[in-house]
C-alpha cells in the first residue's frame, strides 16, 4: 500500500491566492512537507493532526539538500499517507519539482501537481499592468536570477533576453541583475528600458519601485538585501505603459 | 460617485482553480462581466441578483468588439457598481487587458487585478512535468500563435523561440503551429523535439497528446478542430523527461 503525493502550489504569498483546489488537499492531507515559515496562514487550512513537517530555509538553520527532501518524500508517501508538498508561487516554476518527481517516479509512488499563481502573475497584478501587449509585447519569459552557485546562469540566450518586444521577469535576480544588465545593453537593449522591483509581492511587506534597468542595476548593486524579490523589465514595466 | 473595476482572473477552466480572491470578488460584485459560456460554475459564486453579463464570444453570434466591451466596463463602473470583469486563465497573459485599463483610465475609473492560474501551468501540472528544469530548461516563454487577422505574428523572435534550452508554450496556436515548425527547424530546432499538445485544459474535455513537433504539425495540418489548446514544446514535453 503506497500513498499518493499532491503537489500543491501555494501561490506567491497571500493566503487568498491559493486556489479551492490547493486548499482541498490541504484539507484532506496527512502530512504536508512545506517550504519554510512564510506558509503560516497557508497551512491552517491542513487539519488537526495532520504532520506538518518544515523542509525549506529557516532563519538561523541550513536548509536540508534536496535529495534529502526528495527521500522524506518519500518515506511518508510510502507509508500510504496522503502527502501534501507545498511549493511556493507555481510549483512547475522555478520549483524544483523535477528532483522530488524523479524520487517518487524511482519508488514508485503517484502523484499530481495542483497548479497555482506564479509570482510574475502576482507583480504584474499589483502594479496594474498585463505581461503581455498586443503588438509591443507579445512575448513573456521567466528566467532565474542565478544557478546552483548563486552566480548568473551560464548560456544565458540573449537574444531572447535582451528583445525589447519581450516582457521579461527574472525570478530571484537582485544580488546578479547589476551583471545581466551589462550583458542587456552589450547585446542592444537600451540602458533606459523600464524595469520593475516587486520585493515581497503579494504580503503586507509587498514594495513595488519602478527605474530603469541601468537605474535598478546600480540601486541593487548598493543594496540588494535579502527579501525575496522579483525584476519585471520590458515596455510594460513602464508607469506610462 | 464611480465604480470600481476587479478584474478577476478565472483561470484555466476547472471551478476549482479560482483562487479564494477570486471567489470573494465574485460574491461582493453587483455586475460581471465574462467572456463566455464556459464560465458556467465560476459565475455560480456571484450573489444573487448581480448582473451577469456576457461579452465574449458564443456559438451562433459574433463576439463584440474590444472597443464595445471597454465601453460596457466604464459604463457599468461609472454609475458606482462594484464590477468584477472575469477573464480566462491569468487575466495577465494574453488577456487583451491593456484595451481596457486603457479606457478605465481615461474614464478615471478604480481597478485592480487579481491573478490567477494561467494554462501553461495547467497544461504542464496536467501532464505531470514542470515548466522549468535546472540546467536543461531555465527559460520559459509564453506566445501566442497568431495575431489580430489570425495569423502567424510578425516579428517573431526566432532566437527565443528555437532554443532548445528554453520551454516554450504556444497559446492559441493549432492553427499556425505548421508554419512555425517551419520556421523553427530552418531556425535549428530539431525537427524531433518533443511537443505536448494540451486541449481543454483542465476541463472535463481534457486531452493531452505527446508528439515532436514535425509530427505535430504534420497532425494539426490535417485536424486542427476548434477546442481551445496550447502547445509546449522543449525538452520537458518528452514522456521520458
Amino acid at each position: 500500500m503506497t500513498g499518493f503525493v499532491s503537489f500543491v502550489s501555494s501561490g506567491p504569498g497571500d493566503p487568498e491566492l491559493l486556489t479551492l483546489k490547493a486548499v482541498n488537499r490541504l484539507q484532506s492531507a496527512d502530512a504536508v512537507l512545506f517550504d519554510d515559515l512564510s506558509s503560516g496562514p497557508i497551512l491552517g487550512h491542513a487539519r488537526d493532526g495532520a504532520d506538518l513537517v518544515g523542509v525549506g530555509k529557516r532563519a538561523g538553520r541550513a536548509s536540508p539538500k534536496q535529495d534529502h527532501v526528495s527521500q522524506l518524500l518519500v518515506d511518508y508517501a510510502i507509508t500510504g499517507q496522503k502527502v501534501v508538498r507545498l511549493k511556493s508561487g507555481d510549483a512547475g516554476v522555478f520549483g524544483r519539482l523535477e528532483e522530488e518527481i524523479v524520487a517518487l517516479r524511482a519508488a514508485g509512488i503517484d502523484y499530481e501537481i495542483i497548479p497555482g499563481v506564479t509570482a510574475a502573475s502576482a507583480a504584474a497584478a499589483a502594479a496594474g499592468i498585463p505581461l503581455t501587449r498586443r503588438l509591443t509585447a507579445r512575448r513573456v519569459q521567466y528566467v532565474t536570477g542565478h544557478d546552483v552557485t548563486g552566480e548568473l546562469p551560464e548560456g544565458l540566450n540573449m537574444a531572447a533576453l535582451a528583445d525589447p518586444g519581450a516582457t521579461t521577469v527574472v525570478y530571484m535576480g537582485k544580488r546578479t541583475f547589476a551583471g545581466l544588465v551589462n550583458r542587456l545593453i552589450e547585446a542592444g537593449l537600451p540602458a533606459e528600458t523600464p524595469a520593475l522591483l516587486a520585493e515581497a509581492v503579494s504580503t503586507p511587506d509587498q514594495r513595488l519601485a519602478r527605474h530603469t534597468i541601468a537605474e535598478l542595476a546600480e540601486y541593487l548593486t548598493n543594496s540588494a538585501g535579502t527579501t525575496p524579490a522579483l525584476i519585471l523589465y520590458g515596455a510594460l514595466a513602464s508607469p506610462d505603459a
